[in-house]
């Protein structure tokens, strides 16, 4: 909210804003028409200037880190986003929402409607009990419960380029769930800033490899929503790998039909679903996307076919892993949830080269 | 101008969109607020969809490519961005001016008000006689003609990097001019889009160069342009280096004073020259601007410091080359001339990481 | 062969060595022990200097472009390796033959052994009376056929990390072919050193695309080898994408077991099948390689698991393209060829970082 | 040296072979005709094996990390390398000369021969006794020292460069000493492999920006070794720059001769300087050095021009830092010291792309 002569929406908080995702949240919100940040927060940083550890955005805003001080962010803000590592987010969401706060919070805390699977994959939780009451923010399948929701699950990178490239199969029941193998790329800023040898840039540049095969953390989330659009339990099989780039998650998805299809009916098929979706593109038979196409933008793109060889589907789902997949996503919540137009702050056109 | 609820305020041409600086006009004049695209050229792609061309702008403008008729563009706008080659600008600017547009040339072809000097580093020019009309697109130096300018030249990337850096020191005759050196190093998407085996990935990649040594045609611009900050006709050693990045030109300006300065006058004294500029971002003592501070943005970025050991000024300016080097500028530019705010369609926060 | 004092071994010539390949070979050759380089050819860059085109290459090895007459060169050599497109290769290869030379064709054209199918993804063949005779020169599955050769078809880049990474799997029956899904992503210098918009710096840069979806040629060539393994005709589903980095190809690849397996029986069968191989290394348990690993080097690394979640076993399989996915498997295939030790100019450690 | 029928030569240990210069010694030690490497200390890694930190060494060579006693390691070795930081090596260095051993210190403690000027720039020295003994190990122009020393101090990356590319113009003073400027360029690798938020790819990547600017810490080197050259006292202005590339320095270097001079004297000038030196390369007239001559090599390549206009000579030199700005120089040193020929394990072929 550069523009001064326009009268405040609300004000919000960044709770955790030393990271890529926090910085990027301010990015963005900067310009919201509707919302302007007023707390940004950092242990580390408390009392620097945000400048000094982003220096892109000297003079497009000022303000200082603060402590973690709950209490003092939410005397501050109408809404909080919640930019911290899982297992911090879960001590800090219930007393912003005690203070009557909204909460889009980005970490995994509140994503897994299951408490054992959470702690299973992640560490024990100190808030069980919102777990019912957190909404998975995706909001092309959850946009209703999102508007009167108090509490925002925003959902990870990976599962949002995932589950919008198979929602329209699986609703449609239109593939064997046993049969999806997702093939993953990310950029590098989905690691984030903590210092780390194996993210210095001579060890990701011009090198390529999965990571955490088998072993993501992003695999119960994903079968979550997964399983939710095909009505039953799903298992996948997931394969993340880090590129040598900076932003971006290409997804390429393999899958079984159950009946007879084509590429032109697949395609019918997602425009359709996702006809009112404005940050889904769905790409003309034959086209498939790439990173490029949507960097810096909160657009998903989705190119599908069917390959009559071996009788596979297959789907290729790109989106900017910290808009989509963080950032933007947070704010498009956040605007559902204040009845902001969805997509206020998110008129963002990729940038490109 | 996607919010349609605004209304419009004039009507644009980009003359030759297809390359870098023509989708990088239109990735910024979508959003702008006064201003909308209304006709799109190419030759070689005349008919075809933006979007095949640029996908990253699928769904974002629709628009396709017209053949490049002067006439049939100047019928569909007031204002004409013109984002060819210098040599094929000069034959299309005069009919835009004949027929009442203003115009905003992206090329070379009216930035040097000698026409032997042009035609020594160019080619033989055809409309001469615009060059002591055409205002060149500085707008921190030459605001007040860029005003009421029919034809404004808008600076190449380097040049604008290094006049800004320099400025301050040479109005205030505070360097010996026969001292300077410009070491400038430049992302590829300088070089265009044409296709170019010097250009290919594997050639640029890991890989990091000069080219044109004493040779490259920024030269006479960059003289000319600190020439009349000097009062005096001023020879540069300019270096241009290419890097192994999409965005961003670095220029690192050495020079010696003609009196006793230290880093903190220096800063002073270029905070007070730009205290007034919207996209001059001067760094406190002891900060240097790098690329990542710019990326997307209209920003230039400029420390300053002055080296006891060996007595010389020492400035690190910094500009997104696709931006503030060039389409941004011409926004810039055009807002001028219009009597819009001039920071409108500009308000863009860098990009990182 | 920079060392003089010892004696020469053969003499060999590059057939079209003005592109990556040609250039890898020419690095390769240099410090081979037994075989010297007497002959480079270029239709477009004849009667140059190989250091215009290859400034690194300057002072290492004094050669002249010649034009490509295949006399000349069958005159200067004894055993001939073909650099140039499909299409070109057929022209050449029989008048090398019937010189009396040995050939290793780096080209597509005497890869598959089916004319038709080599007809319907290529173009038609002016020499298909050599398929029969030509030898897949994949030394780890054809070695002894290779040892007899007089015309070796080195295979493509894609196909051999693929079929490395699937042989012992499909040799003992162990996977279901028909479950064979293939992700595979090459760095850059696969596209060769053609002018080329699509790979300009700006445009692979950052960027992550598939492309040639269920197109690419590389197709027939491993259904080719992995139907040989399987004993009967496999059909796969194969998507190659394009990395932002100069070198490397790392293929994932998923497949159904026919009967229970698991990681540690997997491993062991990898290590016994490869056990004598010099250039295949499979990792531990666990450990899953990068594309930095192998970088200019002749190794193709291997990582192989059990995903007993969903019952599917994994491979990752990396390669440096230029290296065994070209001029270092050539050489490989020449030394067998010749009876020289198989890592003779071969001993590359990688280069990291 | 992989070759067993080979006689071994001598034993060589590498102290801190955990970084990046480390392991590019191994690199290039296991392909060395005449030195084998028999111990590898690292205190943080110690018992690992080698490939645990380096997986493309995997089966190249087998070592487990020792601990960092130097008896032990001396008792292996008749060569230590150290690259451990500064103020390591110190401290092991005079353990490895009372043991008999030869000694290459890829730190900067014994580079410089004044004590006061090292304990300004670094630390306190606790063997200032031996800045005397100790030889500065560039070899273009301290052979003969080079060739009886017991301990060589082997020159930094960014002075190696300049050096190089001043020598010529230096010892036959056609420049004034006091117009020198330095611009120099380096990849990431020169950062080393320690876990370091600002050298993450994300910061680094798509980035370019000056660095510890009139700080570097190799001024006082660079200066030392040009003060000799020119025969008195010089102090320069050295700007380093950090590019967005694992490997690689590239200096553009400024000075103003003394007298007439013009191009073609300057490249005779150069070309007889370094008419001997098998691994400088002096360019054409007109051509210029990149990163990507001299990728994996040892070469340090220049190119020279006098321009014209503003009456300056222009020197651009380029190396690997890790091969001739570190690994592969102390290697030559180490060449010459034993009697070796002077490029033994060190015929490489730049890599390229």
């Amino acid at each position: 909210m550069i523009s001064s002569g326009i009268p405040s929406g609300i004000r919000s908080g960044i709770y955790g804003a030393s990271g890529y995702t926090g910085q990027e949240l301010l990015r963005l919100l900067i310009n919201h028409p509707h919302c302007e940040v007023t707390a940004i927060t950092s242990r580390r940083y408390k009392g620097e200037p945000l400048s000094s550890l982003y220096p892109h955005l000297n003079a497009v805003i000022n303000l200082n880190f603060m402590d973690a001080s709950t209490d003092e962010v939410a005397s501050l803000c109408d809404v909080v986003f919640l930019a911290v590592p899982h297992g911090e987010a879960m001590e800090a969401v219930p007393r912003f929402l005690e203070a009557g706060k909204k909460v889009v919070d980005l970490s995994a805390d509140y994503r897994l409607k299951n408490q054992s699977l959470y702690e299973k994959w992640y560490c024990s939780h100190t808030s069980p009990g919102l777990l019912a009451e957190a909404v998975y923010g995706l909001p092309e399948l959850h946009r209703e419960e999102i508007r009167t929701a108090r509490l925002v699950a925003n959902p990870g990178c990976y599962p949002t380029s995932i589950v919008l490239g198979l929602a329209p199969l699986l609703r449609e029941g239109l593939i064997d769930p046993s049969s999806i193998i997702i093939d993953s790329k990310s950029g590098a800023s989905g690691a984030g800033r903590e210092a780390n040898t194996a993210m210095l840039f001579c060890e990701v540049n011009e090198g390529f490899k999965a990571y955490k095969v088998r072993a993501h953390r992003h695999i119960p989330e994903i079968e979550q929503e997964l399983s939710l659009l095909a009505g039953k339990d799903i298992e996948v099989l997931f394969t993340p790998h880090l590129l040598p780039s900076n932003r971006g998650i290409l997804s390429t998805i393999y899958a079984t039909p159950t009946r007879t299809v084509d590429t032109v009916f697949l395609v019918d098929l997602y425009r359709n679903f996702y006809v009112n979706e404005p940050f889904v593109r769905v790409l003309e038979e034959g086209l498939f996307p790439g990173l490029s196409s949507v960097r810096g933008s909160n657009f998903c793109d989705i190119g599908i076919t069917f390959d009559d060889r071996t009788g596979r589907v297959l789907v290729i789902s790109v989106i900017d892993n910290l808009v989509k997949g963080a950032a933007g996503q947070a704010i498009q919540n956040m605007n559902i949830m204040e009845g902001f137009p969805e997509d206020s702050g998110l008129k963002l056109v990729p940038l490109f080269p």
